[in-house]
């Protein structure tokens, strides 16, 4: 099954939701013209589709396998990651100066979403690299940005994030390994760490694993860890490669699902110790991991938004094709299975939810744009206490909607979705990783009450929700069913959200495993509602557009139907959410723990 | 990781919600005394945990395989079937004349839930005997019936359904598989058959095989399938078995579950014909075929509670077990993360919907015993309506909610969740097939909404919601928060549930489309109405207890807590679900084929 990626659906919001136009105006950003914008992510849909997509299937049945500390990857990984390098596309949205395009998040998040619907597995290596980037960029000192970046950058080496330990999972303030300072300025790094994804491989000429670690003097708790580049490769003075690190995997995990993503254990040390270099400070090591970790975060929502376009298109290709039963209103025989009413739902299901998932990120890229780029240091300031309030929900919200949509593709297919060669139970296994790896829905929805909400009182969510509340007045001013139905639903969500922040911050300090409780429902009940809020202002989009006559009137009109799906569909569920979370948490502790 | 019966949750449904005392006075039911009952269980719990549970997860990893026309099951099934049989477990609901117990069906569905509970792979193949037994009884001849019932009820032998070609799915329509009279009373069988469950296997001396297939002069659609008897070996005058038959296994599938049982291409009279006997009458097996597949359908409704409280056990299991992070409301060090609220939240609702699903599915059961055990046929009738309705329901909403606990049981576990050898995979994986096979959600959703409210103009439905209101009159006359939240919850689904009724009534003729369009949702909506139902139910008896100081209070205080849970978490979802049902059919249905 191969993969289109939705160009003119990403376009749409580029231009019409997400703002392009007004990235591309600020400083740094002036090469993102809706043109170069159009252009690479033609490119990049060409790439995707034609080099990494058709070894989604096949990896997953000859996933990489480990023998005797070496990791062999599924046939065609390793040409299609050298070509990756070498056209660009892991540099895109890093600077020029190292050797990236340095285009603005908003173009690269595109890109994130192709190759993830591509292949998850795959994309990985990236989405890991890139994280390695992003903390180098922040904390590391010239020498390492001179040493490192330039060959991340290109593709030549990869990245790693090693956080868990086998005694300690999302937990890290149990993290146990050891750097012992050598007096020269590196240090030797002793312990195991475990789930660390391309931890070894045969993609690239080196992986330089950044490594969560303790000093000899560190305090306990997550104030006494450190972050340490440790490359599998120790690299010369002048940039060629040197001895082999002490740092070596001893196994990798068989797993549900992203089976062509090697998981290993590395065990660092066994052998006199892996020489590893401090990044920024002692005892700030969470600080920069957790940059790694945010943009990792984002990138993860992206995979669920991949995942689920391409099981939409699986599932509509497949519906499309396969003829039986027939047409509830009337047919001489059996016909294609995407007219009867039920598939027809779980379809536009999976397209409603993919779209506003889409719709959402990419908006919160742009927004995350400003937040870097604008001259203004309020305008920054402000916009990134926006984008920090969403990545939880992005990731969170994006991942767990693609289970739904990966199990409705299944579904779609009846029988032979639970046959492995039809393809469509693969996303299913490979889905279900997305909601627990950088961090649990349920990490991501601490992050969302604790640090998000009632650090500032609610009051990034409440201006997140007049603007919705402006939205609603604008589909107050358009005729038809479909805009009341819309404004209907919305004003119903974005109340029950509202109702929802008010209830995290008075009840905190004195029900917190109460407001815990419904945590992740919270997130839930964010991501629908204002993944609506962009449906809806797609609608609205669409509509002013046909009233005009410019555009595809077909594309214009469906935009407008799956905004009306979502809203009846899927933000219906939000008066749910509000009493699960506001008058809930009674049953959700009452027990006590020798009644389970 | 072990299963340990809910032998207490199962009497305390059996005595308190599905009237076994009223089913042990019917006549014929005299030996299903509360005290035998209990036996029954016991000795059940005792071999479905012992002997077959452990098979479980080695069978998943050490699947059953072909070779050459044979097919090998995994390690320890035979012989485990063989000690089924032998200790009677195929026989509890069929005729003591044909070598069974004779018990009504209120005292095998526990046992069945056990069973699929232990390992549903395992399960399977008792399963489709239950369902070639039941169709012999109905519409076999005495002669059929004294040869192949005792072998089938006593686990000597056992059954398979074949419905399925290549081109024809849930389409029955499409059968092309043909049986030539040979004029001495046998027809030869051409044809293959597709997804036949346990269609080859290695744990009995014969398999019999009931095939739909069409005689030649038969009418085209349903209303021309016969079925047919066409057994893996022929059986000799004196019983005994003769020559090998035409029927062969070509090939078995690579599937995402329920890997050890075996699902087979079945190649019917490659060599000159397989040999069958005609079921009943010609043109009507499709009516005989049901018969089964009623059956069957509740059979895989606890397929699906099973699969729940296996997967809540192990959930369970890991949440005490695994330590990480403080407490939130303060500890000294980690606590085992049972104590964190989104993990107590998901093992909640883990237990709230195994629990109400089961209540449901047992109450189903008694009401199935009186409708086919009661001296009086006005009252036979009344509550054959009535367990009519439920079937789909029973089927449907306890497969569907067991695909998200299975999730839920994933996401406890965390990073471990995903690794195969947890466990906890295998029945995400497993689950999935339920909501598939012997008739997808939708199926069932077309069976409620059409044979099931339509056609009485929505009468048993409205009678079920009367008894409901009843329940809702009874939780006003208690006090305390917890039954306040029932009961709102309640009533607010039971008004969703009848308004959504009347709609489907109302404009099944004008609008079949749009009333389809919503026909999984009804099936969702009442599933959570009717087992919330049972949860305030049991919530009132418990409560009742409580007040007289019987019973174990701990036990009783968890039954109010838990069916708070389900109000608030699950019944709370009702208002959603009608909106979209009653609201939602414009988004499902606008878009043409070509804008997907």
């Amino acid at each position: 099954m191969s993969y289109q990626a939705p160009i003119k659906d990403m376009l749409f919001v580029l231009n019409e939701l997400a703002n392009l136009q007004q990235v591309s105006q600020l400083p740094g950003c002036e090469d993102a013209t809706i043109d170069t914008v159009e252009a690479v992510l033609e490119e990049n849909a060409k790439f995707c589709g034609e080099v990494v997509a058709p070894l989604n299937a096949p990896s997953d049945k000859e996933p990489s396998f480990w023998h005797d500390g070496q990791v062999t990857t599924s046939a065609g990984f390793k040409v299609a990651f050298q070509a990756f390098g070498e056209s660009g596309w892991q540099g895109v949205q890093h600077p020029q100066e190292f050797g990236g395009q340095g285009l603005p998040k908003i173009v690269a998040t595109p890109c994130t979403e192709m190759l993830n619907a591509a292949s998850i597995s795959f994309a990985l290596v990236a989405l890991l690299t890139d994280g390695a980037i992003e903390a180098l960029l922040t904390a590391g000192s010239d020498e390492q940005k001179a040493r490192f970046l330039e060959p991340l950058i290109t593709g030549k080496w990869t990245g790693t994030m090693n956080l868990t330990e086998p005694q300690a999972g999302s937990d890290l303030a149990a993290v146990r390994t050891r750097a012992v300072p050598q007096g020269d300025g590196t240090y030797k790094i002793f312990g195991t760490k475990i789930f660390i994804t391309y931890g070894e491989h045969d993609m690239a000429e080196n992986i330089i694993h950044l490594v969560l670690a303790r000093t000899p003097d560190a305090p306990p708790g997550v104030k006494g860890i450190s972050l340490f580049i440790v490359p599998k490769f120790l690299i010369n003075e002048d940039g060629s490669l040197g001895a082999r690190n002490d740092a070596h995997c001893v196994s990798i995990e068989h797993k549900l699902g992203i089976k062509a993503s090697p998981t290993a254990v590395l065990q660092f040390g066994d052998n006199g110790g892996a020489i590893g270099t401090l990044v920024g400070e002692e005892n700030r090591g969470l600080e920069y991991m957790f940059i790694m970790m945010n943009a990792a975060r984002f990138g993860v929502g992206m995979q669920g938004i991949g995942l689920a376009e391409r099981a939409y298109q699986q599932a509509v290709a497949f519906a499309k094709d396969r003829i039986q039963s027939r047409d509830l209103a009337g047919s001489a025989g059996p016909v294609a299975i995407i007219n009867h009413p039920d598939v027809r739902r779980m379809l536009m299901s999976m397209r409603a939810q993919t779209e506003a998932a889409r719709a959402l990120a990419y908006v919160g890229a742009g927004i995350s744009d400003v937040a870097h780029y604008h001259a203004d240091e309020a305008t920054r300031k402000a916009n990134l206490a926006v984008y920090e309030y969403l990545v939880p929900v992005i990731k969170g919200w994006s991942t767990e909607m693609s289970e739904n949509v990966a199990r409705d593709g299944v579904q779609v297919h009846g029988g032979m979705g639970f046959i492995e060669e039809t393809g469509a139970a693969q996303h299913y296994r490979d889905a279900k990783i997305l909601t627990i790896y950088e961090g649990t829905t349920a990490i991501q929805a601490n992050d969302l009450v604790g640090r998000k909400t009632v650090r500032d009182g609610g009051a990034v969510a409440k201006s997140i929700i007049a603007q919705v509340r402006e939205t609603e007045a604008a589909l107050a001013e358009v005729q038809g069913a479909d805009f009341v139905a819309i404004r209907k639903q919305l004003a119903d969500g974005s109340a029950a959200l509202e109702e929802v922040v008010d209830f995290v911050v008075a009840n905190m300090k004195s029900d917190i495993k109460g407001v815990f409780s419904g945590s992740v429902l919270y997130l839930k009940l964010a991501g629908i509602v204002l993944g609506g809020w962009q449906m809806a202002r797609a609608a609205l989009v669409a509509q002013k557009k046909l009233d005009a006559g410019e555009g595809d009137a077909a594309f214009l009109r469906a935009k407008i139907a799956t905004a009306r799906f979502f809203a009846d569909h899927i933000l219906s569920g939000a008066g749910g959410l509000r009493a699960a979370i506001v008058e809930g948490s009674a049953g959700v502790l009452a027990l006590e723990v020798d009644q389970f």
